[in-house]
């Protein structure tokens, strides 16, 4: 039939290896029967992790809001009913919260909304990040609800925001190597220019000007603009948090080359103890860098990916130093062909907005949730970084962040790359990871990727086997 | 600051009426407590069509299933609980229904799905296609689960396909006009090159050989190289349902010019009485003519425009004679760059392809929730289409169909457009429409387009002040 029709090549250049042959490699082992461990996503109610029952029972009720009124008649009747825990009622906080959202969404869940998302609902998120960096009516520069979009996770506003920058080959983005293959697909698609850095691995994935420098002179030397750099910190792949000065370097770096920064910080919540610098604070006052910042309802403790949740908030938007208002509206205009976001997922970005307020009636359970989730991931992290002691020739560097970790395997033998070991160590033990070429990683280096996701019991029974494949593996 | 930034052209070229000048001019007018009249969009439910119960009581258990048990638990005690109506209670048939679901979904609505959208829905949906298509052993083609993708709304799908097809400007795509915006918007902003062609508005919105003839050989004259056309049925805007003839005859055409089809069936339970005819039931058995055909959880009686629930369903990919599965790969592989669509939206069509069966529980409020919403769309399109009668150089022509009705005015007063008359008649009236020029039109005439959803007294209210406001308006 229709061989004849000759397709994008952009499109079929393309790479997205986290959904590539080991994950259908793995799609295949399951359906006969193997037990797969998928640490190569990071999807944790895929692994077990339970959700956070405040965001699900409002949820619940904003569904279906006739069972608001109804449980408060329900309850009502409580002592007449055998064979109910009190856990198990809806309080009266999540009912009323409920309620109050419903108001204030006016149209409820099943219309379209406004395309940037509800304006309440930007509002919230608009008080997050301002409580978050710690601005004040005397500190600090508030963020703009209209300045903040909702959309479908948080790849649907960096896919929209890089269409814009990229007209042909020759405008680039710099990007982290390794890298969220997010990024490279989209600027592949886009037919831009990849411009590779790479933050410094045996410091611990750190920058300097000088690695900034490099990456984007070569792109001049190859007669390419840079247009924007994606900063990714938490990092994916590599679990690594930035440090201050890497994040300082960063910003000036863009103000002398007139660079936009996107900050993808879907893992902000993902710190275990080390504390969240964001770009909006890191860049105060400044009034001359446009800054995209990413965060989703994914990732976090929270791990609600399957919903799609997700925001990009604008700083100094380009070309509007007076208050022009040109870039929104045109950010606005590419929103409106998607018409809007997904609601539940808007209800979950207000919902991750407007935790319970100490002594409110979810707020003790809703932090044991909380810090539970946090820990247990910390532990695991921990569990898997010992492992690698165990094997020879592998290395990790970093402080711990995100859901993942991206050992570099310093031997592997003769001929082999990282990706067959992935694929050995997912056909012997069943383990599922992604191999470090698959984010891009220095040419002559291997590393894979691993989400600290599975139950403990789970990597209590895989970890020893991984160290016995891994030993054998490299001696071979 | 960064004004220095060039943006892609093409995404500042597209156009995008329905949420443009006059949304925002509604909107502001309705922050200045007028009350609007939001005709503008299919958008049922911001309109106050109730949500069909059977669809949200599923969906809230979903989001939070220990609430499956309790009204089990709670179910056993109702005798003991006063002031609560049988009919509160939510049916053992949607409990085991969503219980079924979640064992199923195995990971919950929480976590990634695979990329196109869980296999047990796909089968759901290939069964309802099979069924409307009246598929059996002995006749019609059945429709494959690996070749139907789950996507947020029906937007995603068309967006990506049309990626694939569109590599620089000379690669054209036919689309009807009047178009619903987001295939002009998407050509646009792909840099391809948009071939128009015209359904003959005073036979109904109908085709024949000719109109397609004169559009291809249009742009062949242009050396521009069509590789699809899009069709949208029952349509958008105009509300026209397409006969028969003008089926066979676009299939027939798109096989001799070797054209990808892009049927856009969203509104396929919006008929009011005609018959539906899909692409895939019109196709038959034919093996040469890909077809894509789009349909989504937005319109219909449900409108969930709000859940972005959609799919798409690929017959005859192109490339892939031999059972090759090159083209569905790279599908694959766009969908996973989005990861998955939003699991909320992926169990909207789930229940919309799995109705209630005759005989069980919530069948018969399902049905009168369903009949009821089409009925009352119906008598008040007919409202309308009787209130035009009485306006002066007005005609709407085509059977009823989808939720617009789309007049055209035969006489405007010197200079002016119809773009110039919506917006009088929301600043008048309050009553907001899109104006023709928006969808594209054949020049020299004028409409506009209006959902036929506002409530009955709403429309028994604004429609003399209508005809009042058009009869002087002509008249300037």
């Amino acid at each position: 039939m229709s061989a004849g029709i000759p397709l994008n090549q952009n499109v079929i250049n393309m790479e997205y290896a986290v959904r590539g042959p080991l994950y259908h490699k793995a799609a295949e082992l399951r359906s006969k029967g193997r037990n797969i461990i998928p640490c190569n996503i990071g999807n944790p109610q895929a692994l077990g992790q339970t959700p956070i029952s405040f965001y699900r029972q409002a949820l619940s009720l904003l569904e279906y809001p006739p069972h608001i009124k109804r449980e408060r008649t329900l309850k009502g009747q409580a002592p007449a009913l055998k064979g109910m825990d009190n856990q198990e009622w809806i309080s009266d906080y999540v009912l009323d919260f409920s309620e109050d959202f419903l108001t204030k969404m006016e149209t409820g869940m099943g219309a379209y909304t406004d395309s940037k998302g509800p304006r309440f609902i930007r509002e919230a998120v608009s008080r997050f990040i301002d409580k978050r960096d710690g601005v004040t009516p005397d500190r600090g520069v508030p963020s703009i609800p209209d300045h903040i979009f909702l959309t479908d996770g948080a790849s649907e506003g960096i896919k929209n925001i890089m269409e814009l920058l990229i007209s042909d080959g020759n405008d680039g983005i710099m990007i982290p190597i390794p890298t969220y293959p997010l990024y490279s697909a989209t600027i592949a698609r886009l037919g831009g220019a990849q411009v590779n850095y790479y933050p410094d691995e045996d410091s611990g994935w750190t920058l300097n000007r000088e690695i900034l420098e490099e990456s984007f002179s070569r792109a001049k030397k190859d007669n390419v603009r840079v247009k924007a750099i994606v900063v990714i910190n938490p990092a994916n792949p590599t679990g690594a948090i930035l440090d201050r000065k890497s994040i300082k370097e960063i910003i000036e770096f863009s103000g002398e080359k007139g660079l936009v920064i996107f900050a993808d910080e879907v893992y902000q919540d993902n710190l275990y103890g080390s504390e969240f610098m964001s770009f909006a604070k890191a860049l105060g006052d400044n009034r001359d860098i446009p800054l995209f910042s990413f965060h989703s309802a994914s990732k976090g403790f929270y791990g609600e990916c399957g919903h799609r949740g997700g925001y990009f908030e604008v700083r100094n938007p380009p070309g509007s130093p007076g208050g022009d208002n040109g870039f929104i509206d045109i950010l606005f205009k590419q929103a409106s062909v998607n018409l809007c976001s997904n609601t539940i997922g808007q209800a979950l970005i207000y919902l991750l907005s407007s935790p319970p307020p100490e002594g409110s009636e979810p707020y003790d359970q809703f932090n044991r949730e909380k810090q539970g989730i946090l820990a247990d991931l910390y532990e695991k992290a921990v569990m898997i970084k010992d492992s690698f002691k165990e094997m020879k020739a592998v290395e990790c560097f970093g402080r711990v962040g995100a859901m993942y970790l991206f050992p570099r395997i310093n031997h592997l033998p003769g001929g082999k790359t990282d990706f067959d070991y992935c694929m050995s160590l997912l056909e012997e033990t069943g383990l599922t990871t992604v191999n470090g070429s698959g984010f891009g990683q220095r040419a002559g280096t291997h590393h894979l990727r691993i989400a600290f996701l599975p139950p403990k019991d789970t990597l209590e029974d895989v970890l020893p086997r991984w160290i016995e494949f891994h030993n054998n593996y490299i001696r071979d």
